[in-house]
């Protein structure tokens, strides 16, 4: 079971440059919780004033707050600038990251003879490396998990259950995809001949750099010709949709349920907020920040923030919203002016007459 | 083969409470059907009107129809007030549920030694039962499916073929897990630093309650700190998404492609319809209806009915979107407006000077 | 490793009705590839005037283009009127279609005594053909497919790993089913009683028709009674719903994150774009275009090209979306109207008076 002192964590924090000092009595903390769920010898945090009543009725041993905000009677606190990355640290050196189960290279897992695997492989039950892949060193494979043929895998890379990666594919160096993702299927690349659709083989692959994490159930195609690219640090949520031949920049983060339509390119340090998405064949500079439902369908500038469908820059977007809102309003208005407008020039008509 | 008198069945209908009655010659029915696709010896039903024409053509030998609907020459039919509910209760009296195939324990599933398989184990080839796994009476795995370090399932829970429960999560009794659907996966939990994203560990579970039913390729991510809960009585459609820390209640019912951003707390009873969504942070009260494609973005007082991105009450969504439609002529109307208004200054001013 | 002269290369498109011819010195080329990423021995295109940039630029040996177009120095040119037809033959003649890896029937695979295999199965190590199922000649499921009991599929399919067909669906000839998709789960279908959600047993099935191509992470419901259908010839992007009972005619393409609600009927040659979609129980005739994020509740008549939520004619939504756009410009203009028409009132008020 994990223990430490607040003393110890605060300078934990210190140490990794997240200014923090201990407000109130030292204390053993085992685990971090939320302020509704922590009980006794559970430190807690808040970073959302939004929640400060939460804060007042719980009952946590411990909490994270700025200064100027009062920790409720009896609950000791550390006070941070910034509590969601101080309380991040706490996470971290109080429960650490997952540990995954130890398999070896377990004889229920179909490795090709001709596969190479790394140092300490963990290939669990019914995972597949087929002919010719190689993983670096320290990758894991859960069950389920299938490596396709000829592709590689850098270090400590980890396939969650079910997760896919297709033939001739190529993942860098601490590489995480969850449960039932699939990297480098077939795009949707297909000729019109005469009504019917013919297949054009799809002999590109997919490219994911380094420290990418891929959520659940998402689907990143391969590239019909190159490479589609997820650049090194991109972290995606679940269930999104890369088509082929996109490249996504470095830095990037993306929400479940966006879908990039094929040939577009990210730049680095991109947001996709939920069920937002691109259009093929543009480009989205640098820095670009897209909301909720965003739909973007030509090049967006580095560092601009867009919304709606079609995705404008965000200022535009919610005036276009608001008044949309109010078109109702603005219609009976239109009317009303019409009327005026008529009751006056039939006034000066009778005027002229008379 | 199922067989079953018509008599048989309005008995059956009035014992559960659905009034019943036949209305022409009894007559044995061995199977549910369209009324397209009905033939001999098989019962069929009219709900939609819009389906009359069907009715006319149906080939079924009976119809379950509300009074006044006339059967077709030579076809029996059963009379009751709610067809749609009298044909579920004729599907499951002819019918039933589906049945999983036998597998017992199988000796090529993984079932970890420190796991607790309850009566009845029902553990395909191919599935896994980590350590710690706790598994009530009568659960049955499909080959491929998961179940992580430390979880526990209630009684009569199915996890159709590749579907993934994460570690330390928990479902209730009577759960089910379409294929492909993935619980307890990390949610998009990262902390900002330096331009890169830090991994918070993700240390919360995922909560599934009694009698839920989830589709294919969903996925539910654990909660950072705490629980994400799927209340008791809910079911999911298809490629589901839920963010880290959302609480759904009670009996509610979502369709394909909604997706919820993580910290949302959604009432009993909700409905989102297919492709619709929410932001995170925020509340929706009991029993409140999103259409297709609403987009929820601040909080939602229960028993409202919501549509549109910024999801807005109904009846104004609806009055915006036909404002919507018709702009182009209000463009027009103004336009006109402008100059007609011109025109009168014009005249205004010439009689001035006249 | 493949490899061609140029020459045989015109010789192989002219065969397929595509009028190519040499431009240039002939070579030998080993490779298709990217404009960008070609390099000696490979052969490229330009289709896309978008990219002429990298036509200057490419280090490619070959290049197919219109006429018109002058090749960079150096580089021999194959003229074609589409380039995009003649680069897919050339794809096709140089490197042809995947390989699937060689198992025969893994004795690690679980194949029920009581299934039927065609010629030349080919069932990797975890697959599983459940009881009563049968698969025509030429088949082949990789690791952790699954073929459910008493579905048949013809000649010639394909399910890549973990995809998932339920029991007693059917699928045609040379069928593809890609990663993770699930073909013939229970629909969302439950009939409300007493504020819970009874289940319906859903007792149709799936029908996937010749020559259909399913991405990956998709999810098609089998129908409460009768059939859903996904005419032959179709093909589906990534992560699809298809709601029970909707069904898809011919030669349709659907882009990724589409989503279909139940009993909707689609005709032939339909196009779906990316995270488009429709309510269930409607009509959408043969040869419609729904754009990107189109959101389809009624109707729609052939060969039409719809956009927008609620989905109208392209035309219409162009000019409503550009309406919308402009909407804060025309609600300053009401003002202004609202302003001047008050001042001319007021003018002619005092005119009365004076």
């Amino acid at each position: 079971m994990p223990k430490l002192e607040l003393s110890q964590l605060c300078d934990l924090l210190n140490q990794h440059g997240l200014a923090a000092t201990l407000d109130g009595e030292d204390r053993t903390v085992t685990a971090v919780n939320t302020l509704e769920d922590a009980g006794d010898g559970e430190i807690s945090f808040l970073s959302n004033p939004k929640y400060a009543n939460a804060l007042a009725m719980t009952k946590a041993s411990a909490v994270i707050l700025k200064g100027g905000i009062a920790a409720p009677v009896g609950v000791s606190c550390i006070r941070a600038d910034d509590p969601y990355a101080a309380v991040t640290g706490a996470i971290v050196a109080i429960h650490g990251y997952r540990k995954h189960p130890t398999w070896g290279v377990s004889d229920q897992a179909s490795v090709d003879p001709t596969a190479t695997l790394g140092e300490n492989a963990n290939i669990a039950p019914g995972a597949t490396v087929a002919a010719g892949a190689t993983l670096g060193d320290n990758c894991t494979l859960y069950p389920g998990a299938y490596v396709g043929e000829g592709t590689t895998f850098g270090d400590e890379c980890t396939l969650f259950p079910n997760a896919v990666v297709y033939d001739h594919c190529v993942l860098g160096d601490r590489v995480t995809i969850h449960a039932g993702s699939v990297v480098g299927q077939d795009g949707l690349g297909y000729a019109p001949v005469g009504g019917k659709w013919l297949k054009i083989p799809q002999i590109g692959r997919a490219v994911i750099g380094d420290d990418v994490e891929i959520g659940a159930n998402c689907a990143i195609d391969r590239a019909t010709l190159g490479q589609t690219e997820i650049g090194a640090g991109t972290k995606f949520g679940n269930v999104i949709v890369i088509g082929h031949g996109t490249r996504v920049g470095e830095d990037c983060m993306f929400a479940g349920l966006v879908g990039l339509a094929g040939s577009a390119t990210i730049g680095r340090h991109v947001t996709f907020a939920g069920q937002s998405g691109s259009a093929g064949h543009l480009t989205v500079g640098d820095n670009v920040r897209a909301g909720g439902r965003a739909g973007i369908v030509r090049d967006v500038p580095a560092d601009t923030e867009v919304l709606g469908t079609p995705a404008m820059p965000i200022a535009q977007a919610r005036r276009s919203m608001a008044a949309l809102h109010k078109l109702p309003e603005w219609t009976r208005r239109i009317k009303a002016l019409e009327q005026e407008l008529k009751t006056l020039k039939d006034r000066l008509a009778a005027k002229d007459v008379s």
